[in-house]
């Protein structure tokens, strides 16, 4: 490692993250071209994956780029695709030396961009900013791990865990700060998620608002047999976003029939009991290239991903109210008897936005108390 | 105000929190005496309220205390007591100048202090560390303005708002760290309450462990008609520390005279309905001379104290895990129709402690949310 190297890594994660929840189904990837200290090129994953960020930098460092370094915040690819190599692209413009956190988990990638960038006598340093890049890169290796996408679940809570009173009053529990923090966390995400319930209570609109996305999140919305209002605002902004309904194989054909001439996309799943197998719901998104789902609610589907183990980050937003034993709580069943049967999770950040608290953890599989 | 004064004012703070928990009925103040930038004497005020802060710094100081200034965190007392008043003390030791945050609420105090030490030719100044000594003094200030104690309310829960399982499993919800934590916060209070549904179902000891304290807290049990274990820890350990039991009108005789002759002090409430009317009940805790009560629930004791409005600090500790909708609720019922009926607080302060998330509320009066 040489002194700048962290720097430049740094850099090159933040310009990634501006591709998250756009690039789906390849990863937001960052690239910095650097020679003598002078920053000659930078790139990111661009909307829709392509172009690469290793070619957005090169492009940007022209002939310039020849003895420089190369710092990509994931392993750059070695196959062709729809274009060519961006290991290819890196070795013709003269790169003498590419600095990358780790491999990527990519098996028609892993191990085999870094050889070829050897092979062709460039230096190869991996081992910087491990934890950030494996945070930034989380969807799109749940993805190549597991076939399903990361699921981060938000739960808008009052101090004891309600989200309503009992007469359905939700508004509102967090502060405007807080809704407006939501609008940044759905723009990062591949697609948001909620459960028929909350569509047919609420009708949710579920795009970004209040700035520009280059592309807003697909809207899911799981429903066994499409239960859900035609002439809501879902419908309505057919236009604005994608709407992906998920339902059971017994969902009335004429139902379906409607909703496809509105321009939704029909995903049909098993069921498992009486319900869409939510197991299987995933593993269809993954199959639909989502890398990054955010889960909005309500508690009955927030539960059933709970209890499937399918909830990979936690996102609990408290506004300062009480509501007390009757109000709605933010959680369905879950089927626990014992504490320790009770799904854990590490705090990854607390903080305070505007007058509510914000606190992110992530599911931890190991036992941590005694 | 002179370059050193808010330094000297943090230190009688520091000192003054020594007292906490253990001056009741009187404040916990802490004093600093200096002359010419050195510190010639500290105090705070004793165990049972006395000696005075001002007493023992002056007593460390001596002779040297003449032309020196006093920082005292709360306006010094000027009526005669049990002691002869402070404000006499300081003018007979010589000092030159007084500085205090504000004055004493106190009407036996208040003004006449300052009085006092002007007359006598004392200068004096106040508005240093306003925020902070109003936040020592919560308690004391609470009982002087509404003749009952500032009350704190724990909450020990997971992600969902839950205390233990369906079928009341809640070892542990928050870690080993958090606990003892929770020792440290029943040292700086006066009295540890809990309701009779805790006592028969934790038989809890409520004392602090783990490290020494000057005088233990009184433990409070709120029970109508003393339906609890007489063969239990708080019986059991009537010797190391009070136990004071808050019961209804008809209390069987017998079981009052059992309890006295164990050793626990009685305190008869007015019922309201068919349990203890707990704003009737804080007058009374008042009226005993207690100024900071911490309340460990149960969640039927924790909803009625904050129906009645008598919740001053809601303090959550949030361990990572969550339990789902058959989990017990932190809070019984409030019987809130409308969100905006809902008491709201204010964030203070949000910290890690181990693996878990410690969060302290102040309630707040006005609306914050439109
Ligand atoms: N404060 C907040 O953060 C927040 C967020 C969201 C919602 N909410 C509130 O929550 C309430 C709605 O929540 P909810 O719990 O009633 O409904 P929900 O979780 O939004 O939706 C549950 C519905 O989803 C469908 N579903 C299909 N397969 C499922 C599966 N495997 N698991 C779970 N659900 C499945 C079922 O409807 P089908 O019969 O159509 O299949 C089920 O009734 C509303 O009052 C809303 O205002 C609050
Ligand atoms: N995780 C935690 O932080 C935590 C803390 C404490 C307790 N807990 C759990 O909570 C459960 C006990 O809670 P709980 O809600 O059943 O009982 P609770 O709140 O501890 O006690 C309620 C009892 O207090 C008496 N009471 C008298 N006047 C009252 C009034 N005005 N308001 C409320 N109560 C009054 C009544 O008993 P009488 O009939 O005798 O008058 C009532 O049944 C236990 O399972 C315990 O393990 C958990």
């Amino acid at each position: 490692m040489r002194p700048d190297d962290a720097r430049h890594m740094l850099r090159a994660l933040e310009l990634g993250r501006r591709g998250m929840g756009n690039t789906w189904p390849n990863p937001a990837v960052g690239c910095v071209i650097v020679k003598e200290g002078t920053v000659l090129g930078e790139g990111w994953t661009k909307p829709g994956g392509r172009p690469h960020a290793e070619t957005e930098a090169l492009a940007e460092a022209g002939v310039q780029a020849r003895g420089a370094t190369a710092y990509v915040t994931l392993e750059p690819c070695a196959h062709h695709g729809l274009t060519p190599p961006c290991t290819d692209a890196l070795i013709a413009a003269g790169i003498v030396r590419v600095v990358a956190p780790f491999s990527d988990m990519d098996p028609r990638v892993s191990g085999r961009g870094f050889d070829r960038l050897r092979t062709a006598g460039i230096e190869v340093e991996t081992g910087l900013c491990v934890d950030e890049a494996e945070d930034d890169h989380a969807g799109f290796f749940c993805r190549v791990a597991n076939g399903c996408p990361l699921l981060t679940l938000k739960l808008a809570t009052s101090l004891d865990g309600r989200i309503a009173t009992a007469s359905g009053d939700s508004q509102w529990i967090t502060g405007p700060e807080t809704r407006a923090y939501v609008h940044r966390l759905r723009a990062i995400h591949d697609a948001v998620m909620v459960g028929a319930g909350t569509v047919r209570a609420d009708d949710p609109l579920l795009t970004v608002r209040g700035f520009d996305v280059p592309r807003q999140p697909v809207r899911i919305v799981v429903s066994r047999r499409l239960d859900l209002p035609r002439d809501g605002n879902l419908a309505r902004t057919l236009d604005q976003a994608p709407v992906w309904l998920c339902h059971g194989e017994d969902a009335p054909e004429e139902t379906l029939q409607a909703w496809q001439a509105l321009g939704a996309k029909l995903i049909c799943v098993p069921l498992h009991g009486r319900q869409v197998d939510i197991a299987a719901l995933m593993q269809a998104l993954g199959a639909e290239g989502l890398t990054r789902v955010f889960c909005e609610g309500g508690g009955e589907l927030a539960a059933s991903l709970l209890a499937a183990d399918l909830v990979e980050r936690l996102d609990l937003h408290m506004g300062g109210v009480v509501i007390g034993a009757e109000g709605r709580p933010a959680l369905g069943a879950l089927g626990l008897d014992r504490l320790s049967e009770a799904p854990r999770f590490a705090l990854k950040s607390v903080r305070q936005i505007g007058d509510d608290v914000v606190q992110s953890w992530a599911r931890q599989r190991r036992q941590s108390h005694a």
